[in-house]
């Protein structure tokens, strides 16, 4: 059974070559891909637009998409430079969903110094705004055109000139109430179950996690309608967020992203579109947009 | 803040109608839709076909669709009454991905009385197997067509004359190894991530899961390869299944899903794919199979 157990472990549900027959074809994997790729197919996170979000699990890194929320983003720059988000709290996780944070406090906000408390909705933004787009040839229900923008999955519509970030596992967004100007990114979620992509174009979504999804994913369901924690102990304190800029390099989380302009990333959508090894029974022969990975990794050590 | 807040917890990401102006044009939301059904939109789940897993947690409640895999469920069934699933347990949980069950003991596996081991996989089934197929207008990527077959999400290809069921959020699959007949139902999965469609058409889809998703969903990541848990003391046991027709009627989950067929349904879908209220903007005019909700209640008390 060990080997039973052993190939299935690899093999089940992934295209990984387990027991591959030697004269079967091999077609490369999406690991195979990342371990085949070139230093120059990856990139650094930004330090100027990524957040370490500190919370009793450990940390939650947020690549943020200044191109497609210019004033949410610096708007949430300057919340983490005058700690607004230090001692609030996770009061929402909702299954399927989305788990929030923010103020807790209902009845004395937490005050701001430079930010903003709102800002005009920026739901999407010029497609000249975004200029590292790659088009998915694979056709999507909820946008004209669909594909990814420097690591982040994107939509656009042509006629209209507009571009926006869409909602796949891990988006993150700013939380608003009715009016299309009422958040200004002091709520924030992420997404954490099936990708509610009618939320695209509703909403100013200022990036994604990029490492840490587990911390806000396995977080118990709140109660109250909406998943909104029920009592404040059951609320998950924040410690700090902070701008890796802001960060000593020594602590800083050394993360990449592979390029989504690259041929590697391209070869690493079709390895997905299209599942070969030996597990694989029927290739999908399409790929939806929040089911293509974006590879990221810690870069191997170079002496 | 209060009303802010208020309004917020009710309103945000939700077409519910908070702070709707008097003269406002109310368009009906799922909650709305629920709330005015009739008893005849509703169907009682199947006790022949719905299994309690019961683990630390709580109980997580599973609707089998024979119709989809009539040996595998009836494997599955053959298993759970010889009680081969106690005392097992929880083996992996891989973020954005499944948790999955079965033997963890690979030396010396449990043995079986009267069921199967492994079996040929349904893969898909004949059309005509689906009696209660709704097909949803709009157009998917993974299938020719897709829709719902008496509470569960499929799809099917009237050219080849196949159906199957699809691997949305919840779905319940039967782990294999490489060979398409090396799956038999002691192994299972449940979906808890965005939806895996490309396994469709790879393994056999059961059934999904109906209640108590966040039991699953919650569970910590396994840290070995594919989420499994590396060390024995991290797998979560189970300390039943059963078929809810064994259970005494008292210890029962009252629960029932509204029929995929009704009206009610296509109005529920419809409020989903365009969702009205003060909170949306943008309409997505567009429904992905797996966003459809599929509602399971407690029914109301008859005196």
């Amino acid at each position: 059974m060990t080997a039973f157990r052993t190939c299935s472990a690899i093999a089940m549900l992934l295209a990984i070559h387990c027991a591959q027959a030697a004269d079967a074809p091999v077609k490369a994997s999406v690991a195979d891909l990342i371990k085949a790729s070139r230093p120059s197919d990856w990139r650094p996170l930004d330090p100027d637009n990524t957040l370490y979000m500190e919370i009793p699990g450990g940390r939650v890194v947020i690549e943020m998409a200044p191109a497609f929320a210019p004033n949410h983003v610096a708007n949430i720059k300057a919340l983490v430079r005058e700690r607004y988000f230090d001692g609030l709290a996770i009061v929402r996780a909702q299954d399927n969903w989305v788990v929030q944070w923010g103020d807790p406090n209902e009845t004395e906000p937490k005050p701001m110094k430079t930010a903003q408390r709102t800002l005009p909705g920026e739901f999407t933004v010029p497609l000249k705004n975004d200029r590292h787009f790659t088009r998915l040839p694979d056709r999507d229900g909820y946008a004209p055109q669909v594909g990814h923008s420097n690591g982040f999955p994107s939509a656009r519509d042509p006629k209209s000139g507009r571009a926006w970030l869409t909602h796949c596992y891990g988006a993150v967004g700013v939380g608003r109430d009715n009016g299309s100007d009422s958040g200004g990114g002091a709520e924030l979620y992420a997404v954490i179950g099936h990708a509610p992509r009618h939320l695209d174009r509703n909403i100013t979504v200022v990036g994604r996690v990029v490492s840490g999804m587990p911390l806000l994913s396995t977080l118990p369901r709140g109660t109250a309608p909406m998943g909104f924690y029920d009592t404040p102990d059951k609320n998950v304190p924040i410690k700090a967020i902070r701008l890796a800029a802001d960060v000593p390099q020594a602590e800083r989380s050394k993360l990449e992203v592979m390029r989504t302009d690259s041929a590697a990333y391209q070869a690493v959508v079709e390895a997905q579109r299209n599942r070969g090894g030996p597990w694989n029974k029927v290739p999908a022969g399409y790929i939806e947009l929040c089911n293509a990975p974006i590879p990221v990794r810690e870069p191997a050590v170079r002496h």
